[in-house]
């Protein structure tokens, strides 16, 4: 398949691409992609870049940020950091992007632990989760083409730990190597509307 | 309690305010609102109406709208309806609303069941709808001084049921009566973090 990977560089986007890139054509997309560049809070950036790759069969995005601050701090402002990026970012990538998946391809996006298990300073990148979430549960259901979306949400990859690891007290980070698998069920297999929980 | 109720004069902010008339003192917000006037699209008129109410026990929102469209013509701009007022709306009201809330006082907001159950034209509504739940799960777990957040996701309520049963085929409309008691056990109960499914 002919699959572009948005967030390609990423902790998440290197381990898709290791699982997927024996079998597959990958098209290495991310601000400053390998093969695509694209800013996936800027719906223009988005439109240029399905113009620029034309057609494909997947559609994988392990990209998005979001603002990490004790919710008594959480302004309006600060919320709008995963409202534009790991929120719409993502669900832009699907509006903007049907015409361009080929018959019987797929989307799949990344959420991630914390709506179902949160932590502290964790509340906008929980309530990004949560949209994501719901957007896949439902454009499933009315995607054209038999094209299928599902979403993966990842526990704290074990290779993000030394990073993150303080955010996250308590928690048994999962190898990327298995979170890939998710992604690979998620493109080879024939589910749609699902979010695969990496926990 | 003093309980202030954004949505007062909705189908289901009606049915809110007549379960708990009785043993509280309710102010009726909206943008027409009997006692309190508010757009929740507009963080300022948010802030505005917090200094006009004052501390308050409770704040309950039933209100926020979202596009209804068909996936492939659900633009970036039409979805954004939903994120500037169900979403947004509704979570802004916490953000803005935290320091005007009592010592072991509440936020309680609402979803729907679009989410979990999903319609055609319905994905920008399950998008927010996701949005509301994560933030909720998440939040309740940083919010000071014993303040509790919970999330009621109604199905489709009876008495809109001649106007949107169109859209919610086959689906089994609760009535507004029942819908009341989670709002209830929300506000005086001491559950926090919890979705309330009344499906
Ligand atoms: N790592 C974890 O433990 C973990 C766990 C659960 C969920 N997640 C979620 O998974 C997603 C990816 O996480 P990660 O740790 O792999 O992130 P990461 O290592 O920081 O990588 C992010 C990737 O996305 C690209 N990117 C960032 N902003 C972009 C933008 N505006 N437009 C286009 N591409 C952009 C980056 O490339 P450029 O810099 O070239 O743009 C990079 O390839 C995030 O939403 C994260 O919240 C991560
Ligand atoms: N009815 C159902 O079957 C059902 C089922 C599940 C979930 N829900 C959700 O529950 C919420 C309320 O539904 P509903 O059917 O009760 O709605 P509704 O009958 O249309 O009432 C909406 C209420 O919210 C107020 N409102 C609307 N926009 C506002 C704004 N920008 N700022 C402040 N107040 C605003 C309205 O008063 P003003 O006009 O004075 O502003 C009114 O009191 C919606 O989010 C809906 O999606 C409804």
């Amino acid at each position: 398949m002919r699959i572009l990977l948005v967030g390609a560089s990423g902790t998440i986007g290197s381990a898709v691409y290791e699982r997927l890139k024996d079998d597959h054509d990958i098209l290495c997309a991310g601000r400053n992609g390998r093969d695509v560049q694209v800013d996936i809070t800027d719906e223009e950036s988005i439109r240029q870049m399905y113009e620029s790759t034309g057609r494909v069969d997947a559609v994988i995005t392990a990209s998005g940020s979001a603002g990490f601050a004790p919710l008594t701090e959480l302004t309006p402002e600060k919320n709008q950091t995963a409202i534009n990026s790991k929120m719409k970012g993502q669900i832009n990538l699907v509006l903007l992007g049907i015409p361009y998946v080929n018959d019987g391809g797929s989307f799949t996006l990344t959420s991630g632990i914390m709506m179902d298990d949160p932590i502290p300073q964790g509340t906008s990148a929980a309530m990004a989760n949560g949209a994501v979430k719901g957007f896949v549960t439902s454009a499933a259901i009315e995607l054209p083409r038999d094209i299928r979306i599902n979403n993966i949400s990842p526990n704290l990859l074990a290779e993000s730990a030394d990073k993150l690891g303080s955010f996250f007290r308590g928690f048994d980070p999962v190898p990327g190597d298995k979170v890939s698998l998710a992604y690979q069920k998620s493109v080879e297999g024939q589910q749609t509307g699902q979010t695969y929980e990496v926990y």
